[in-house]
């Protein structure tokens, strides 16, 4: 049997809690179902920065980089907003993303029919919406160099980034989009400025030639990334895949996450290039939403997003697809029977907290 | 009196038919009111391609540079997706807001009561929305250099795009903001991603600077973009005036023209520095809208973000405050007649082409 080691890096602000619940549920499925999943932690964000001055330890990174999967909850809250840049919490998350490669981000914007009249936008404009933002996430202007501030003197500064992709960056994160379109509704938009930017002309003619050379049975589409947003916003339901650049999947899969009124619900998976000989990708798993400060530490947050963060790696890191399946039903289940955490709730249903929502899904899994 | 010298660079699609109605406007102000505007014409855009094979030829560069204020339809479409970089049609809008030096393009993204039902977000969420975008316009990533391709041989090509922002850049366009917050709700929003990019860094240190030494009687709130765009679809009522970069203000100035339900109706101003003698400003004036390829020459473009965009033109360019609000007054009063052109139509309402709606905000005028 494969192995199944995970390293759970919970993070700071709401992030232990949420991975508490995962920590049950992964405890369960050992003892019930003998699943075999083991589990090491370590420290990433504020967290680490107090612990050891560096946003994650070169120990956990170390680990990180020999896990089958990275669990990772949330980075950040006002207590580190005045540390150097360079140990900022997010740079732990930043770090990780280059050094195992995960340059594909599958950002799945779903509305749980149960939460479709919580979202700003109208029932019928989210109802029913099921999209898959895929992001580049170790290219572009992320990591770009030269990436400073320079002093000019007379008091004026000059702060500069660099975005930056080449050729095979762009083949293989659109080759991940289009195989994931062949399993779904098979189409596929892709989004750039190539109006303004020379890095959105190559992005552009990159598509072009991988969907003409490789995945001419998909249907793809390009908008400029503005009208993209706008679109979103339109109308979401015209969009399958999405492909796009880091810092405008960045931007555009917070938008469509905050469509589906389920930001609390929402995972990610950052997975890297298959191994030549194992077959095996890297692959972090996190929630869309961030560590929340305000809430911290009082039991109310919404461990959806993290449990659903899991199922999405027993899907994709070690072909779990019954227990995925499964897991995401227990869910919706869950949210049918009409229990809530404070960020979701809405008249007539029942207020629970982070436990007793990841003990109801448990329990229904 | 002050002279009032307009260009009309009505550019491609449905530029020229929205433009035609402004310039009805225009000729029955000169006969009725004695205004004094005087026009002239030029090419930009893919109509200036096909003239002259340039975006926009020296001679028109250098009468807007000439104008009081420049009056901009749209430009591009789908004939012109093939021409070289250097000379699309967007090339000429560039040229006209680096070389007229309009650093601080206004957005104003406001929900006409009449339109409310038509945002695909609930009408609460929208209703009375009045919210002011100010967006740097000269920097940042649309002009920074690199900005090229290069050939990296092995069928591999890099593109390259550079973001840079200088002190003097943020501290001026901050200082716009500020401003105008003051005479409106006087709470500001910056938007930048400072966890990733030092250019955000740069940009969030200075106009904490700038509010400290010159506006500490403004609320200054900062946002990370990526979560900006999340709560300007979530519950945008927060925000007042929002300032942030040029990249950032495309998209977000767009989402937030489009959460209006009035993506047809929203014009813009583009604004250079204070001439040190005249105080005059250089200006340029254009819908937030698109060329709209696909219904140009049918007659049924909406012409109302056009009008407003004059409206704004009379209230920077030229002080006639009274004639701004009167034609603002006069769109809304039309529109509540229940006067409507195709992309704004409700049942109920009446559909109008675009001289039919042109005529009736002129006729209230
Ligand atoms: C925390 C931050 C660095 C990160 C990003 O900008 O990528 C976050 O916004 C995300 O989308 O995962
Ligand atoms: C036409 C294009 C170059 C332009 C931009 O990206 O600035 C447009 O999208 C806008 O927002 O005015």
């Amino acid at each position: 049997m494969a192995s199944k080691n995970l390293l759970l890096l919970a993070g700071d602000g709401i992030g232990p809690e949420a991975m508490a619940e995962v920590k049950k549920l992964i405890a369960a499925m050992n003892v019930k179902l003998g699943s075999g999943f083991i589990t090491d932690e370590g420290l990433v964000g504020g967290c680490a920065y107090d612990a050891h001055g560096a946003a994650i330890s070169d120990a956990d990174m170390a680990k990180a980089m020999a896990a089958d999967a990275v669990l990772f909850g949330a980075v950040g809250g006002p207590k580190w907003d005045a540390v150097p840049y360079e140990v900022r919490p997010e740079a732990g998350l930043l770090r990780l993303r280059k050094d195992m490669e995960l340059f594909a981000n599958l950002r799945p914007a779903i509305c749980y029919p149960a939460l479709a009249a919580s979202s700003s936008l109208k029932q019928e404009v989210v109802e029913g919406l099921d999209i898959l933002i895929v992001r580049e996430l170790t290219g572009g202007v992320y990591f770009g160099e030269p990436k400073q501030i320079i002093d000019l003197g007379n008091g004026q500064k000059r702060g500069i980034d660099t975005q930056v992709y080449d050729t095979f960056e762009i083949e293989r994160i659109s080759g991940v989009a289009f195989e994931l379109a062949r399993t779904r509704k098979n189409h596929v938009t892709s989004m750039e400025k190539r109006n303004v930017m020379k890095s959105g002309v190559l992005w552009n003619e990159v598509v072009t030639q991988t969907h003409k050379a490789r995945y001419a049975d998909v249907k793809l589409d390009h908008m400029l990334a503005d009208a993209g947003g706008m679109q979103l916003v339109r109308w979401p339901k015209q969009f399958d895949v999405i492909v796009t650049d880091n810092l405008f999947g960045d931007m555009l899969s917070d938008i469509a996450a905050m469509l589906t009124g389920s930001i609390g619900m929402l995972p990610s998976a950052s997975l890297g290039a298959p191994d030549a000989k194992t077959k095996k990708r890297k692959a972090l798993y996190e929630p869309v939403h961030g560590s929340a400060p305000d809430i911290a530490g009082k039991g109310i947050a919404n461990p959806i997003a993290m449990i659903a963060s899991f199922a999405m790696c027993m899907r994709y890191s070690f072909g779990m697809v019954a227990e995925a399946d499964r897991l995401e039903s227990a869910i919706a289940a869950v949210l049918d029977q009409g229990l809530r955490t404070r960020d979701i709730l809405s008249p007539g249903m029942t207020e629970v907290g982070t436990t007793e929502m990841g003990d109801a899904i448990i329990a229904k899994f």
